[in-house]
C-alpha cells in the first residue's frame, strides 16, 4: 500500500552533478580517501568458507522494514510493560526468541542507485545475490538479464519443496523475489502469472493484487492458479483441514484488511489466523524426507513504520516473532538439518528510541493505550468524521478511547499522556485539513505540510505522531533510510551469517552451502 | 560538555505510575505476555563457552554514541563521495576497516532504569559487568558497593599494562569507568584522584575538568600526578620525543578545544596529533611481554551527535577509524596474541539515514561542504555575531562559506543546496533568538522551541538541521537513544562477540577468557 516511487537517477544528470560535487571533494577530503585506500586492503574473513553441511529445511523470516530499531523496540517495550517488581528496576532481556539465536550478523542494503533502497531491490539481493535498482524484481540494471531465485534452484536441483508466505500481498515486492523476474515490481498481474508458473508447493497470505489486471480484464489469477493445478483456498475452515496430501496450495487469508492484505496483528480478532498459523500449517504441507525451504514475510512491519504507527510496529514484529516460534518448534525436533535465518530487508521510517523532548526519558507503556491500527481508525473513523463533518471535541472523545490521549488529567491512564496545549494545536490543524481533504486529495503540500503528514491521513498521523513522542519515541521519514538489518541466525551453519556485510551475502552463503549453482 | 541530567525515577513515584500502566496492560495483552513466558525458555549460546586461548593484547575502543546509524553513515557517506566511476552506481563496501572484521555481534545498552542510559552506566557495565544507574561510575545502585574493573584485574592479577586514550577529558564518564569508582560522574577531583591512584602506564587526551576541584582551591591534579611518579606531558613535541623508558605517562593534547577536549577532527590543523597517534604512541609505550588492554573513547562522536551535526560525526568516526587502523597494524605482527574490540556504549542524537522531506533520496555528499564543527562555528562566529549585532545577511554569508548553505542558485555546489523560503525563514527565526539570548541564557523554552533548539545556539543547531535534511539526513534527539551498538572483533576469541546479548556480556567475555575473578 504505502509504496512510493523514489526518483529513480537519471545516470547522465546524476554523473554531472557527482562529478561537481567530486571535484570539490577531493580538494579537502585527501586525507580520508587515502585512508581508505589503506584500509580497503583490510582482508575479510568470511565464515561461510568453512561451511561444512547442508541444512535440509531452511527458514528465512524476512521482516519488511524490519531494522534493529524495530527489534529492539519490541525488546524494550516488553521489558517495560514486563516489570514484575513494579520497583522501575529493569529486567530487560532478550524477550524475542530470535535475539537470542547465537549469531546475529548485519548486512548492509543499498542497492545500485540508493542508501534508502526499497524492498524489490534488496529482496532481488536476499534471493539471487545481484544489487538492482530500487523497483526491479530479479533483474539487472538493464532490465533484460533476468536472475533465478535461491528458492528456484533449492526447487530445480535439489527437489526442495517451497514456500511463501507473508501477511500482505502474495504479489507484493517480497515474495515476488523469489518466484518473478520483472523491470517493476507493479507489475502484480505479470508476477501472478510467475507465482503460478513457479508450480512452488505453498503460498499463503493477502490477497493478490490485480487478479484480473490493471484493466480487470483479464482472466482472474485464481482461475488461472486453479486451472494450474493449485488449491486455492479462501475459508480458514478450509485451510484448517487442508493436509500433506492437497498438493500445491494457495491460501488466501478469509479476513483481508487494508489493500487486501492481512489485518495488522493488533487489528486481528480472536481466532482469526495470523502469520503464525499460516508458517505451522506450511511447515505440516511441506515437510519431507527431501527438504523444504520456506520464505516468510512481516510485511505489515514495513507498511505500519511507513505510517510511522510505533504500536502496530511493535505488535507486527511480536507477530512474526510467533511465526519464527513455530519454525524453532520444528528446529527443536530436527536440530541436525535445520537453518533459521531472521532478517529484514531494509529499516523503514527512521524510527528512534528517544525523542528530543523527552529527553533522556522513555514512557513505552503508553503504547500499549493504543488499541487500533492507524489504517483501521482510517477506515472506520475517519472516513466518517469527513462525511459526518464531526466535531473535533467528538473525535478527540474516541482518540481518547483508541489511544489513551486527552486533554483531562483525571481521565488520563498516565501523567504523561495528557496533551499539551502544543500538542493539541497540532491535532486540531491536522484534523481540519484532514476534514477538508482526504489523503489522497493532498495536491501541493508544502514542504512543511509534507514534512508533517506525508501521504498519510493528517489527522491520523499526527495522532501516532504525539503518541509516539509522549512514548519517547519518533520516526523521521514516511520512506526507507539506510540502516543495516540485523541477520539472526540458528542451526545448521549459523556461523556462516557473522560479520557484517552486504545482503547479496545472505543468497552466496546460502547457495554455498546448499551447493545450488 | 554535553551531558544533561536526565530525570533518575524517584522509585515509589514510578512504581505507582507503573502499576497503574500495567494494571491496564494485563488486561489487553494476555497473549502477548504469554508468549514471552513461553519464548523466554528459549536457550542462548554463548559463544565464549568454547573460548581457548587468553588474549595477551586487547584493544578496546568505544566510540562514544556510535551505534549502527554512526558506523554506516560513514560506510555510506564514503561510498558516496567515492563513486569513482562518477556513473551514480554504488560501489559501496566496508570502506571502515572496523565492519570488515570477521566478527560482528550487538549488545543492548539499557541500564537500571532507562532505555536511553548515559556513558557512566554503560561503560561501567562493559568495564565491569554490571548494570547501574545512569550517572554512577563502577558502583551498584545503593552507591554503597564499588565493583573493580576489567583494567584493574588484567593490572592486578595478570601484569598487563593497561592505557586509557580518549578524545574527550580524561576524567569524563567512559575513561573514568576504567578506573574510577564514584556515586556520580560529575565528581571530577575525585575522579581524578582516582586515575592518579590507579597506577595506569599510560593516559592520553584531553585536558582534566576541575584539576583543582570545584571551589578552584585544591592541589592541582597535575600536580599530584608529578607528584606521584607520572610523567605529566602537555606539548606534542616532548609527546613524541617519549619512549618505553619513560614510565608512567599522562600526555595531555596540546591543542585543547572545546570544554578542553580535544578538537573535532575536521577542526584539528594539519600536523595536530589526532587521536591515531596517542594510540600509535600508547603501542610504542605499553609493548612488553606480560601484555597489556588498552581502552581508546572516541568521545566527540557523542558530542557532536547531541548537537546533531552529521559532518563532525562523520569526521570522528573516521577518526576513531584511524586509531583502529594503527591497533590493526600492531595486530599484524602479533595476530596469534591479539584482540581488537570495537563498540559503541549506546547511540547518540536518533541519528537517520534518511529524512521525510528526501524520501528515498539522500545527498550525503553535501555534508562535505561542511567545514567547521558547530563547536568551532559557536566560538568562532556566533559570539561575535551577538557582540556585533552582525546582520543576518553578513551571517549567511559565513554559512554559504563554512556549510555551502545560499539561496543563491548560481553559487550552490549543488542544486539541493539552494535555501527554500521555509528553511530561510526557520534560519532567521533562529538567527534572531541566538541574537537575543545564547545558549545557555535560554530560559523557560516552549516546547516547541526546545524540540527545535535544545540547549544549544539556536542559529548553529538550525544550520546543522538544515544542512542535514538537505543530505537526506534526521536526527531525533539531543540525548541518547535506545539502540543496540555493534560488537566488532577480531582476533583471538573474537568469536566469542558472535550473537544480540547485554552490554554486560563485553566484560563477562573478556573475564572469562583472560581467566580474571
Amino acid at each position: 500500500m504505502k509504496f512510493r516511487k523514489r526518483k529513480i537517477f537519471a545516470l547522465l544528470s546524476a554523473a554531472a552533478v557527482l562529478a561537481g560535487s567530486f571535484a570539490g571533494l577531493q580538494a579537502g577530503q585527501t586525507d580520508i580517501l587515502s585512508g581508505v585506500t589503506e584500509i580497503k586492503n583490510e582482508s575479510v574473513v568470511h565464515a561461510a568458507q568453512t561451511v561444512s553441511k547442508t541444512p535440509k529445511y531452511i527458514f528465512l523470516f524476512i521482516g519488511d522494514g524490519m531494522s534493529y530499531p524495530q527489534v529492539q523496540i519490541t525488546n524494550s517495550y516488553l521489558a517495560a510493560i514486563a516489570d514484575t517488581n513494579n520497583n522501575g528496576i529493569l529486567e530487560a532481556d532478550n524477550y524475542l526468541s530470535f535475539t537470542n539465536f547465537p549469531v546475529a550478523g548485519s548486512a548492509q542494503t543499498y542497492d545500485s542507485t540508493s542508501f534508502c533502497p526499497d524492498s524489490a531491490s534488496t529482496a532481488t539481493s536476499i534471493s539471487t545475490g545481484h544489487k538492482t535498482y530500487s523497483g526491479v524484481i530479479n533483474m539487472d540494471e538493464t532490465k533484460t538479464i533476468s536472475y533465478e531465485t535461491i528458492a528456484e534452484k533449492l526447487k530445480s536441483q535439489k527437489g526442495y519443496k517451497i514456500g511463501v508466505i507473508t501477511s500482505v500481498n502474495l504479489n507484493h515486492a517480497t515474495p515476488a523475489a523469489f518466484y518473478a523476474h520483472q523491470s517493476s515490481r507493479k507489475n502484480y498481474y505479470e508476477i501472478g502469472q510467475e507465482m503460478i508458473a513457479s508450480g512452488f508447493d505453498y503460498f499463503a497470505g493477502g490477497g493478490l493484487l490485480s487478479p484480473s489486471g490493471s484493466g480487470k480484464n483479464l482472466t482472474s489469477l485464481y482461475d488461472i492458479a486453479a486451472q494450474s493445478g493449485y488449491n486455492v483456498v479462501t475459508k480458514q475452515a478450509d485451510a484448517a483441514a487442508l493436509n500433506k496430501s492437497a498438493g500445491k496450495t494457495i491460501i488466501i487469508d478469509e479476513h483481508l484488511a487494508d489493500e487486501d492484505a492481512m489485518a495488522y496483528q493488533m487489528d486481528a480478532a480472536q481466532g482469526e489466523w495470523v502469520l503464525s498459523d499460516y508458517v505451522a500449517k506450511g511447515i505440516d504441507m511441506l515437510d519431507n524426507d527431501k527438504g523444504f525451504f520456506m520464505m516468510v514475510e512481516g510485511g505489515k512491519i514495513d507498511w505500519a513504520c511507513h505510517a510511522n504507527d510505533a504500536a502496530a510496529t511493535i505488535n507486527d514484529t511480536l507477530a512474526l516473532n510467533d511465526a519464527v516460534n513455530e519454525a524453532l518448534k520444528f528446529y527443536n525436533s530436527h536440530p541436525d538439518d535445520t537453518l533459521i535465518l531472521v532478517t529484514g530487508d531494509h529499516e523503514t521510517g527512521g524510527l528512534t528510541i528517544g525523542f528530543s523532548g523527552t529527553n533522556y526519558d522513555t514512557f513505552l507503556t503508553n503504547l500499549a493505550n493504543q488499541k487500533i491500527s492507524f489504517a483501521k481508525f482510517d477506515s472506520d473513523y475517519v472516513s466518517g468524521y469527513r462525511q459526518n463533518r464531526t466535531s473535533f471535541d467528538a473525535a478527540m472523545n474516541d482518540v481518547y478511547n483508541l489511544f489513551g490521549l486527552t486533554t483531562d488529567a483525571s481521565k488520563a491512564a498516565d501523567s504523561t499522556l495528557v496533551l499539551t496545549d502544543y500538542e493539541l494545536e497540532k491535532l486540531k490543524a491536522a484534523y481540519n485539513r484532514t476534514l477538508s481533504a482526504g489523503k489522497s486529495e493532498q495536491k501541493n503540500m508544502s514542504q512543511k505540510d509534507y514534512e508533517l503528514y506525508g501521504t498519510y491521513e493528517p489527522f491520523t498521523v499526527t495522532i501516532t505522531h504525539v503518541l509516539n513522542n509522549k512514548s519517547g519515541v519518533s520516526f523521521t521519514s514516511y520512506s526507507h533510510t539506510g540502516l543495516p538489518v540485523g541477520v539472526f541466525a540458528k542451526g545448521v551453519n549459523a556461523e556462516a551469517f557473522e560479520g557484517y556485510y552486504d545482503n547479496t551475502e545472505i543468497y552466496s552463503r546460502l547457495a554455498s552451502m546448499t551447493g545450488v549453482k
